[in-house]
């Protein structure tokens, strides 16, 4: 086991530099803060890099062997952590692949458009789970998955689910080739509303961001519509909120 | 109109105070940031105090005739604002009193333990005026319905709710004696799922808060309990979802 007591230690600084989308990027690595959220990687089989800890004898949690384990002060997790209090335990996990394989024989999918907003990223997650949603898509320009406030925010969730980053139209409708895709508007003009709605085998629905709605580059690749009813006073719901209703809708316990 | 152009002016520096509690409490006002909430709080009849702005001419607000309306520039919106990028308009609003007599006609009410996450509050009004619920009882030790997180992640819904806050169990039971209380419980072991529950009439759905779930305290006072139907795998679902999913069937539009 190592030891790491100054604040200004090489491995220290590497680690802080996580707290970054561009380190994470660079490194395909991330950052896993608190005991719960690091015993849930490591169940759902996150490999992990380093971990930080005060007392790592008592951290009774079984790493990959090749897991570096790090005895260090209260002092360095508050700075290598991005949380108000520091957590007990932090650790550098290996960000997974981007693969599709999954959608072969997936059946409820949804699609996020340019999320921005780490925290409703990760409380998507978070849903999906939930209601045995088989995957996401996030499409366009993305939040960075890996950011400490959605790892957080999906509470653990972020293995469990199978997640595909896509940037291309041309490439999405080829993935999507088999699904129904359903797009969501917050109006029903051209939709049918969600409560007389039955959701096809191959279900992908599509999420817009909450500044601009759904593109006109998904509308026109859409098959149909749904929307969720609501008061004609309020003009939408919180993206979390209606992705949290529909995928409850749709879903596969 | 008076304008104020310096950021050590009196009334600049008792408009920041609203930005805590501790003021915001002493004085019953609030902020309003941005074009669009001062809008809507003046349509849904928030008395208004101040109005700080650029361009006041080009305001197209018609505000109640005391309010008094303070030509100014930006580096005083954005020193009297909490948001990253200062918005175009700030008001100082009048807080709301809080009274109970809507509770005699309402049908549909739900009601929040010791919710501490203004983000989350702000959401679930967002949602209850989305689905038509007659109110909001804020229960136990809340935060303050008036941060300006709150007011912002509610887009407009603060004023548009019936809001009580409550205390004390003994006048909470006295309040709710005409209604059915029903507990939201993570999982079903004493509990109807939600798509084989009918809401009675009269119904008040009680969430607990995040971190702990219902108190003992209105667990005893439920008349029944209700699960959203969920995958054994996730421990929970985020509050604001819960609510969400659980309002929109209680749907009154």
């Amino acid at each position: 086991m190592i030891e790491v007591t100054s604040l200004t230690n090489e491995t220290v600084k590497e680690t802080v530099k996580l707290q970054q989308k561009k380190y994470r990027e660079q490194t395909g690595l991330f950052l896993i803060e608190g005991f719960k959220p690091v015993e849930e990687a490591v169940l759902y089989g996150v490999q992990i890099q380093k971990v930080f800890c005060v007392n790592p004898e008592k951290l009774n949690i079984k790493f990959n062997s090749n897991a570096e384990i790090i005895k260090t002060n209260e002092p360095i997790l508050k700075k290598i952590s991005t949380t108000e209090t520091p957590p007990a335990v932090v650790a550098i996990g290996v960000q997974k692949q981007n693969t599709n394989s999954w959608l072969k024989a997936a059946k409820k999918v949804i699609l996020l458009e340019n999320i921005k907003d780490a925290g409703n990223l990760g409380t998507i997650l978070r849903s999906a789970s939930a209601f045995g949603i088989d995957g996401v898509i996030l499409f366009g320009d993305t939040v960075d998955l890996y950011n400490p406030k959605c790892v957080r925010a999906s509470v653990g969730n972020l293995w469990k689910n199978n997640i595909l980053l896509v940037k291309n139209i041309d490439e999405l409708k080829d993935l999507l080739k088999d699904f129904t895709k359903i797009g969501t508007l917050p109006k029903s003009d051209n939709s049918v509303y969600l409560s007389s709605f039955d959701f096809p085998e191959k279900s992908c629905v599509f999420f817009g961001s909450e500044a601009d709605g759904l593109s006109d580059d998904l509308k026109r690749i859409t098959d149909t519509n749904v929307t969720i009813e609501m008061k004609n006073s309020v003009e939408s719901l919180n993206l979390g909120i209606s992705a949290g209703i529909i995928m409850y809708e749709m879903r596969v316990l």
